[in-house]
């Protein structure tokens, strides 16, 4: 099977530690392919920006229809034009806060969000809740790390998320980590060797959710909410969105 | 005070009936500017919709901070861009399903919303959800009236809209109507008329309450999750949206 | 436009600071009406108070019916009352917890009430709760200040109540705070100035929420539940409030 | 010991009915008192009423104060001045939906709630809400029947609330029926031979919590929101209400 | 009436001086037997041991009803098995931290639980919220003491969990207390006196639960969840389980 | 990798049925034990016969961490024993349930369980709830068939389940059906093939879900609730669960 991991922001050296996060846990017989859009913002720290990477993940999603993708993964930690992308995909699409916080709800009793900037903590919340998994989140905790420090070789971003995951375990009464941002899909098992409990990566978690349901056979429902977008004009910069019939 | 009106869809007939309904219920005194955006779809009744009508309205927005707006409606009734759109803005920005659920809860116990079509039930209630209002929404109900038949004269959609808001009150034990798109801004007064409730449009609704916010002097907080957002280069299409220091 | 604001308690010095308040931020062609009643305690600390101060304020309501008001604002955080006067008004009638708390959340992501003795905050979650507002509320905090305090020239009132919501800020992780009793109504301006976030002060929300249902011709509706009282005999020391057919 | 029912309203029948099925529960050595207010409605049947019976309540809770009663059962499905009562009292006191509400939920999964007025139906959920009891709550169903119609001698109430008992038990997948009327105190035995199930009154049921309550000692908490009442004057014709220090 | 108390735990320390607690609050005309099933572990302090300890507690309800028991006390904080129980009794059946909770609710505006195990933090919270008493539970807390270092006569027990509930009150806004464990039975009165704020023992309140329940002729209902369990082959160590039709 | 699919009756012909459906989705490395407990009842319908059904599940965990088992699904939809189950095993354990309802809230917007008796309804949306899979759930409903009907190779079942997926996709607004019953597991691509939106059925999706959690090395967390059970004498004849240190 094919599965397309769309980093919805448009740094390429994210996107290539994401595929290379993604290949290490895929099954053999996976392909990924792992990409950013051809337009939006450099990285996703606001309601700004992630409205405007939304088309150039809706472009890759219809891109991906065209080639024939199984399933997608968004990997973005504030799942950025899920149910637009859901619309558009015959297969199934799921992001990787959805990912994360679905499987650690499986693995311990309460977990703690460890992001980047504090000001996407509501938006964590809120995904929290919409997917049902506010009850099982005990907080959300930010470094105030931007999301490009991840990427700077000598950034002391490693131990200053470190020292927050401890912090949550001896004050939020959890038992589990979920790793709120895509940048720090390789720190994962370092995390969980200096602490000794289940860390959750999403890009990793989404990669074997979408696997899974592809092997399901499990298609996101054309019955309802999510069936495929009405065909009609689309003006302006963004004409060449307008679906065929 | 400047108000500024955004239909998020490109339709300018749907637009002028916005600004109309907005002007009658205006105070002497206020401005009302109602705008399409130049990008985006003919109309919004998809997630995918959505998601393309939201660039077009973060560029009303920056439009009217550079020229002095003093709040704002977002008038499609799945309040598109909300959150990005008062990170962009110093005063207060306001969706029409918010203020008009809002209102409802104030002047009856229980409401129901009449919309389009079937499958933006979710996203409706979705809305209920995240402004506390779900408590108070008894039923949403389609018409399955696409939004564009709202426009056509010679169609039978006041009829079919006045039979679904007959229906709320009978089956749902509500004892007022949500109307569930800008795009019947104009009936509200005519099935009052008929069926002796309060109906509450949301393009009226949201109008006074961007009024009562500005002459309250209350604007978006800048402190946390609605700051404005951190500028960053955007690429590609959307290049234009790339925010100065 | 008349509406009327009612002070629950029976300190006409507040009223006075009330209607002033309220007179501030009206609009042209608005005339406020700020009363007390004439039976109740002076001041609203507890469900004692809260129930005696009711008979009142309906009072008020039934004469402002025959006087021909608009609309009408209960001018204590505790909202008493407001379900009882909703059934005797014709027109709109709102509470100024409802008010600043709904307002709240249009221009913040949570908000923080500071009020004044700790034994009311179990009321003002109450009403969070009950108006949907409970997902915005972060923190209720008391300055253990009794209400009538809030009226002595001398008193440190001011500096204590700004002390609390500077810790609001920094412990709640709120954006905006909700003054809570009807006699802060004076301190928004200066609050907001030391502390730069919004500061809602529900006298004024609630005098511009009922200018605004007014102007909308949105009356509480008279289906259901906030239908007039069925006429039947009062006996005893109110038998003055058996309504005739 | 001593138990005082409260009966807010000011129809003696009722009240004479609502004593005989209390003592009928009470055990040995429990002395029934029941009375209603010297001022009031005839009945309760919305939050005017409510608001107009709750002076008259607290009069008799504050008489039973001086007259060493150990608790009180307030027998109105509305459970009119429950906290105000709970801060006037060193004993504990019940409210007779209250009861109902939490003993149905420890001997079934769900429970309907048949009532009389639709325009009440409103204030039951929200008890059920406030207790915490809406998630054992099914339905809550009016047969359209005044209050005062339940002490008709020749009147098909009866008949009327058998049947609306039994399309509960049809249609709300339920298996226990709360009664929501005070006056509907005497039918409890035959709705339950005639349905099968258990029928729940909240008069008795108040009854034997609070004799349960009194036995283990335990008393209205006085530490935070249920202390006494802060003593301040009360003015005009409730001035009797002022509380000495 | 007969009321038959299981201790789920097989001590009989425990067993014996709950019967004495359930004995000393039940009425003239009840009788206390209190038991500890044949089989089972030796306390109850994680999930295995609630599972392992049910079987036994269901022996002892069949052998109740063979009795003609009139109603149980599941005397154990984590209610285990309360469903089946009442799948299997005629009459009604109570859990201590279900009757616990319930009470604390009725006089009292929040309670904290204070229990014995860290790790039985969440089964509490899970009771709390599947009661429908979540929202009345501030804070559970825990001593981290074994379930039987309250029989060691010597143990320094007393004192820490005196010493928990005032933690309770001073840092959780809190106005009583629920004792999280069968075996603090015995320290009610002690910690009441000490604290001077409500304390509710399960044993206690279970106790005169099911004894309301009794004299009002309240029995489980048997249409639907909780009917009789439908007979059916037990194989294995267990077959002595099969039911008869 | 090693993965049990435990089956809690001891049915074995629905036992067979179950791993091989299991076997069908499962990777190629993947081994599937699929088995039945030595002891407990041939079908589970009810609170009593789960409680019954969990000893001998938690034996083959316990078996099952003996023989280096790396992740165990529970295939009844109750998921019995799930947390008992989670505290003695190492690696991850998944219930059908559970694994279902997660899955459904990927691929659709709400889904509708089609389950076997009527009076496994209730525990059906308990799970819905702790799982916080509640707000997916649109409807739980029965076909009033007993399980081990689907056994029985000239039944019905087959068309009263998918008369009943029917009318869900009809009267409930759902575009997903979860199946809810191991026993059903081979009835899931018929169904799908009828009806034409994603049908789940637990077991396959519990097998996959267990795979990607081994595959992501994602274990229990043993630090707090689901820690290693305390080890303690376990009398009677249930001595041998006693656990050594």
């Amino acid at each position: 099977m094919r599965i397309k991991i769309i980093n919805p922001n448009t740094t390429w050296s994210m996107t290539e530690k994401i595929g290379a996060c993604a290949r290490a846990v895929a099954q053999a017989g996976t392909e990924i392919v792992a990409v950013s859009p051809a337009m939006g913002p450099v990285s996703i720290e606001s309601h700004y920006d992630e409205a405007l990477a939304v088309p150039g993940l809706l472009q890759e999603i219809a891109a991906g229809e065209r080639d024939g993708i199984d399933g997608y993964v968004i990997a973005c930690f504030g799942d950025p034009g899920l149910k637009a992308a859901r619309e558009l995909a015959h297969g199934p699409v799921v992001g990787i806060a959805e990912a994360a916080m679905h499987l650690a709800s499986m693995i311990g009793s309460r977990f703690s969000v460890v992001t980047t900037l504090g000001r996407t903590i509501g938006q964590a919340w809120h995904l929290a809740e919409i997917y049902g998994m506010e009850r099982f989140c005990a907080n959300v905790r930010a470094c105030e790390l931007p999301v490009l420090e991840l990427e700077e070789p000598g950034s002391r971003a490693r131990e200053r998320i470190v020292d927050e995951c401890r912090r949550a375990l001896e004050e939020d009464g959890t038992d589990c980590i979920v790793l709120g941002c895509a940048g720090m899909t390789d720190l994962c098992e370092h995390i969980e060797g200096v602490l000794g409990v289940p860390v959750i990566d999403g890009v990793a978690a989404g990669t074997k959710l979408v696997e899974s349901l592809v092997a399901l056979k499990l298609r996101t429902s054309k019955r309802g909410e999510l069936a495929k977008p009405l065909p009609k004009p689309v003006i302006g910069a963004l004409e060449s969105f307008t679906l065929s019939r």
